[in-house]
């Protein structure tokens, strides 16, 4: 499981916690405080829950930074966390900082549940639908962004992409890594989710693998489709299949929620992700208008099997567009209008 | 105040949580993983809060060690951290490890507490007196260990102190970092403290101003008595006075609590951690005998005052024995039969 659930000594109440803490992979101090933030709450999301009653902040400081360079970032990293966390609904309460020779951040979240408030990620059937929330590619934009200054690396990519859409799909990956899953976790209750994990430093088929062997069912999970940022396929194809991006591999950082849903009602889900704002409490429930959509695809289905998982022979590619350039949204409305299709046997 | 207090929304609840993360300060991974564990809990503890309802455990694994050397490090600091847990009647579930050019230890302890769980630390009054519940000097005992083997510092303190004293100290010092201030806690509720805190790294007299500070009422701190682990107070003065430990502002690692207590209390509170098993749940209840016994000091008084706290000019200076030796602890009777008098005005 992402978090770990603690029955407490009082009526039927469960705490519930998750920690993680990383490097910066981020140029952009404010935003590696966002994606530290949100990569923390993904794993509450992960279960459905869609509150945090506390957060505390993680933070080394590094001790190769002169006093002026900590001055600057240390505190735009911070900013950067504590408002993804009031984005989230919560505060940041607590933490600690110390002196390290690199930069950390992370963080830990706790909630306090009554049993409704979560979903165990074990009850997968056979015929249920997996559902994506997030493009995989992260690392892969992430790299490609420090290649640019590195030209034995960019010679071999740089017949598939341009200067221009790396810098726009390394703002299209900061950008979904910063994204809170809270408004999936809100819409697994609504849509009777059987379970969830988040995709992260085990790429999307290691984290299928891992939620495959929980079921409590005799399940497996076949992904048929891979949404990738724009282009990311064609940089690892180009460079000698970087990362097994498309054997789905390659890490990501605060990826999307994996949601294994009944048929009937995943194009539902997809449908409402995109659309609207959800009833949620906190900042979000505020700004979170029409335009604060999220895209989600239906990327395999759960059949009778042996709790594994597994990416079909030439998985279906969807080129996820970069939102920043308006060329690349009317690119990609063709492959995004509506939730892609699957083969469903 | 030393944990975070989070007001839940199920009826009258309190989440209660603190984190603590630090680089190894002794030489035996065991050792360390039970002071770093110990280290966390005493900020639940200075709350008088006695049980926990679960512990993250952060690790970072050096970089610098090979893989043998990691193998052999990492389960022991492991196993410290989780023995120390289970002695507090919790368990570690959960954490995150990650590689870093330094080895980290640390964690997160939380509990949900119903209002007279804890005791908020801001009602001392003019009369009460102050209790500390280990001796000082951890910062000194660890480093003079270190200069056994840089003749340099070692020629310094040499006429002071033997070899084997400064092993004992060391033993002594990592057996107090080691301890729980968990009997302290339960004693809090039954002798009525107004307020306490756990010293650790800005010093005795650093935890004691920020204790002042955070009172409801007009009252300042005064410390008459140091007790201190034997002859590191001559190590000090034989260095040039060494990490201001007689002015108080030498860092204690997992230091005791500080605590404010009636008068008529207090002499009762001593000679109760002193003798007794206290009624806790946990592994503690079960194990702890009389043998157990930890000792307690009355080191000053809460006077009028404006909200700071100073030390006395000569104060008493307690020569705390080591354990470890029967020599010692016979020398020792005569200072530490009873809980030692103060001058009280």
């Amino acid at each position: 499981m992402d978090s770990c659930v603690i029955p407490l000594r009082h009526g039927g109440l469960s705490l519930v916690q998750t920690t993680d803490f990383f490097y910066p992979l981020v140029e952009d101090p404010y935003m590696m405080g966002r994606i530290a933030c949100a990569n923390v709450l993904s794993d509450l999301y992960a279960m459905g829950i869609t509150e945090c009653d506390n957060m505390l902040m993680l933070l080394s400081v590094s001790q190769k930074m002169n006093e002026k360079e900590r001055d600057q970032v240390m505190p735009l990293m911070m900013k950067g966390f504590r408002d993804a966390a009031e984005e989230a609904g919560t505060s940041v309460t607590g933490g600690q900082t110390v002196v390290n020779p690199w930069i950390i951040v992370g963080g830990v979240a706790s909630v306090v549940c009554q049993p409704n408030d979560f979903i165990m990620p074990d009850s997968a059937v056979p015929g249920d639908v997996l559902v994506l929330t997030k493009p995989l590619g992260t690392q892969v934009a992430v790299n490609a962004h420090q290649w640019l200054d590195i030209p034995e690396k960019w010679n071999k990519i740089k017949l598939v992409i341009s200067r221009e859409e790396v810098e726009q799909a390394y703002q299209e990956a900061m950008l979904n890594m910063a994204t809170l899953n809270r408004t999936a976790a809100a819409l697994m209750h609504k849509f009777n989710a059987h379970a969830a994990t988040d995709v992260t430093g085990f790429g999307i088929i290691g984290h299928a693998r891992n939620l495959a062997q929980q079921q409590k069912n005799d399940v497996a999970f076949v992904i048929h489709n891979l949404p990738i940022i724009s282009k990311m396929a064609a940089i690892v194809k180009a460079g000698g299949n970087l990362f097994g991006l498309l054997q789905g591999t390659s890490s990501e950082t605060s990826g999307g929620l994996l949601i294994c849903l009944p048929r009937e009602q995943a194009a539902r889900f997809c449908a409402e992700m995109k659309s609207s704002r959800v009833g949620l409490s906190g900042a979000m429930g505020h700004d979170g208008g029409a335009g604060d959509g999220q895209q989600a695809w239906i990327i395999g289905i759960v059949e009778k099997g042996n709790r594994c998982a597994r990416i079909i022979d030439k998985p279906r590619i969807i080129e996820v567009p970069y939102r920043g350039s308006v060329v690349s949204a009317q690119e990609g409305s063709n492959n995004n209008a509506s939730p892609p299709e699957v083969q469903l046997t």
